[in-house]
């Protein structure tokens, strides 16, 4: 058994149990987790082969004990003890909302949000999963979008390694190629959730927050219209299995309301049952395609958003007082879907309109391919010219202070810190000659002017005080950074 | 006294009358129009020097009588009579709405508006004025906005040549340059109004119709805080005056909601008196700053929109259904305001943005200037690259039928006309690598790649019919015209 866990890992307990009937419907399995006076309840699960696991992430160092609960005897009141050891470095632990509309981690570092999305990278052959996280380790992202399910759409046509579920024989009159999968919605495939498993923790060894999207609409196997006690059992399955891996996010779905066996009140509950079940509260959201659900329902930790128009997210903010991270808002590419084809200039001016606006931006990648590898759903290698650019705003947003819209009407794209120590302006298509500035007369303030394509930071010469004329290049893309020195 | 008048051109009719007390409060002034049975009554107005006249926009060939009617005898029951000619070349009479969302000349010629902005050419210098003149020759516009009153505002600073009424002494106490004037409200400068006219003239001389606004905010004579009875006086003598120039379209104002002194009543009634006191019912619109005026009240005859995003378009048709103008979307131009410095490609995507889902854009261009002469207010040349790309696409609107909106979500920007033997694709921003099209198997048509910024026009090769791949270049600004042979 495992001595000490590193605080935000995992600690894994295992035991022997029963193979016969139906484990993962029979019995029951789990853990009572306990720092001196401190008791943490966390289901485990059935991982075939008449293995039981449960696991925790413990967010304290020091020493821990635990006991096992199950309606088997051999699993019950189990007992044992490991040692929480300090994050090393690199570990900051989940992230967590911080100051109503950002996000940070549970060391306290700030988390900017700056995400692609890789739908079913994970449903792919080794090689490719290889090269899609050697694509990563240099990518500017630290959060993926990525499925549960496989995928059946456009430029999604094979056939996964792995299923959920045990396939049962299909029936007798023949069906076209890769349908008529007929599977026990009783029986999990572990097989498939350790691969599941595996591919969130080669992302958090990268620094990657996983947004595990739990329903997606592009179906042909049924896993997007299984009976209502399948999702639930399936939805604690999985909170078994991964919540105590640190980067998860949960997503509810990819485009919820294109599920049409699914209603508002599904949506609820599978909310409710994620919370219920996860000990650690990871983030909670669903994204939407045409309408939104409402992110004022108090089990959404943020908005995650599909639309296009970035300077929307001001009014986001104020509508949902939430994080506002826009998902999807089109992808770089050169597919016919005008939602994946836009310029990698465009994909760029979204980031920044977003993020000026104190949002976050999800980026992704829809070229053509002659084996139809779009990076946007299995990954690969990254082709388009945005990643570099939204590198350069990573490293800018991370070299500041999390960020608030402040202005009028024409001049929303403008955000400071709560302090006002800090001010970013972002111009977007606009290019104005020259902007007229108001700062406190009482302080010294340094101007850089960037080009957010380009990617230069051009400090302005001297300190600035009062009212200012700062002359801009009036080129498109640009941006003010002030900052009190 | 005038023997003939070509149709939609003005007969005027000019008689000696008082001078004394106040003729523009004290006589009643007009006549009575006729062709056979037909009859219109038109409102006169005194211009000055004992001088009374009326104008006449007669709309049918052949011969037309007339009878003066007023409070003061000599004016009275005087009678005329002229013939009406055909219209020459050129002379396609007033614009009208056709079909529900278009325009047309009473001729039947279809007007596509492509508008542009100067708001106060008409108050600057002659020389000036005849530049602005020579470089409309040239430019691609076929309507212009402009306001009857002078404009006090950034880069508007120069007291203009003539004032709309008489002006009083000013009261005693120092006051800065430019300001305190004082009008005598009840007595009409008649110079200022036929240098107005002039400038009207001058305009439907090259084809351009004068879309003209009544009311504007940017004021520091008091033009914008007159009593109701001299607003009332005022839209009467205007309408008198200007009513019989086939080119004029009547604005109530521009950025009406910026008028603090207004309220949504008084438009209203400014819109019933001008549509009270104009023979021949030209269009009639306000222009918005933040809100809108409510398009749907009967008496406007389009929708005059300032707006940035121009996929609107289609849902403001939807809500409105009339022809939407979108009169101000930003301006070419590099000053610090974000309304005047968007790029030369960004005005061109507006226009055809808002023109391929079944809408009307305008123009305006705001680069600085030493002299501050920019062409949204002052006129003179043009300097941007936007105007030789709208050239082009009105090149291409003018060889091709009105057209509206069709497509789904994603699709909007597809426009046919009502027979479908013509449709228009825009994709703007997005750039797929190709198109699928389905196309009437029946028939064959011709497709056309056009790009919009460059201005070329590629027609594919060969006859299109029944699902279609059409290839594209991938790059932004193309859009496709489809045509049955």
């Amino acid at each position: 058994m495992q001595q000490s866990v590193e605080r935000w890992d995992i600690f894994e307990a295992t035991l022997d149990g029963p193979a016969g009937g139906n484990p993962f419907i029979e019995v029951t399995f789990g853990a009572r987790f306990a720092y001196n006076h401190r008791i943490i309840d966390v289901d485990g699960f059935y991982d075939g082969d008449r293995t039981y696991r449960v696991r925790f992430m413990p967010d304290t160092v020091g020493a821990w004990t635990y006991t096992t609960r199950s309606n088997v005897a051999t699993l019950d009141g189990q007992t044992g003890a490991f040692e929480c050891t300090p994050a090393s470095p690199g570990n900051h632990g989940p992230v967590r909302v911080r100051n109503t509309y950002h996000f940070a981690y549970a060391d306290g570092t700030s988390h900017f949000s700056v995400g692609t999305t890789c739908y079913v990278w994970n449903h792919q052959d080794d090689e490719l999963e290889t090269q899609t996280l050697e694509t990563l380790k240099t990518a500017p992202f630290n959060k993926l979008r990525m499925c549960v399910f496989p995928k059946h759409y456009t430029f999604n046509q094979n056939e996964p390694p792995y299923h959920a579920f045990e396939p049962l024989p299909s029936p007798p009159a023949p069906l076209p190629e890769g349908e008529g999968w007929r599977f026990d919605f009783t029986r999990f495939n572990p097989a498939f959730f350790r691969h599941l498993e595996q591919r969130v923790g080669d992302l958090r060894n990268l620094g990657i927050e996983a947004d595990i999207i739990l329903f997606h609409p592009y179906d042909r196997w049924g896993y997007s219209t299984m009976p209502a006690e399948v999702d639930n059992r399936y939805l604690r399955y999985v909170v078994a299995r991964l919540a105590a891996y640190r980067n998860v996010w949960w997503s509810m779905a990819n485009e919820f309301d294109l599920l049409e066996a699914k209603t508002e009140q599904d949506w609820d509950r599978f909310f409710q049952i994620v919370q219920e079940s996860d000990p650690y509260q990871h983030l909670r959201s669903v994204h939407n395609c045409r309408s939104f659900y409402d992110h004022n329902k108090p089990w959404v930790t943020h908005c995650s958003i599909q639309r296009s128009d970035l300077t929307q997210v001001s009014h986001w903010r104020e509508l949902y007082k939430k994080p506002v991270v826009v998902d999807e808002c089109c992808y770089e590419g050169n597919i016919s879907h005008n939602w994946g084809n836009i310029t990698a200039q465009e994909m760029v001016h979204r980031f920044w309109e977003g993020f000026s606006r104190g949002g976050y931006v999800g980026h992704g990648e829809t070229y053509l391919h002659p084996d139809d590898i779009l990076w946007w759903s299995k990954g690969g290698v990254l082709h388009g010219d945005s990643p570099a650019r939204i590198a350069f705003l990573r490293w800018i947003m991370e070299a500041g202070p999390a960020i608030d819209p402040r202005g009028g009407y024409w001049d929303l794209n403008q955000s400071t810190d709560l302090a006002d120590n800090y001010r970013l302006i972002y111009f977007g298509i606009h290019r104005p000659a020259y902007k007229d500035i108001a700062l406190p007369e009482d302080a010294a303030y340094t101007i850089d002017v960037i080009d957010t394509w380009e990617m230069t930071i051009t400090p302005l010469q001297g300190g600035f005080s009062g009212n200012c004329r700062v002359p801009l290049p009036a080129k498109p893309y640009i941006a003010l950074r002030i900052r009190k020195q």
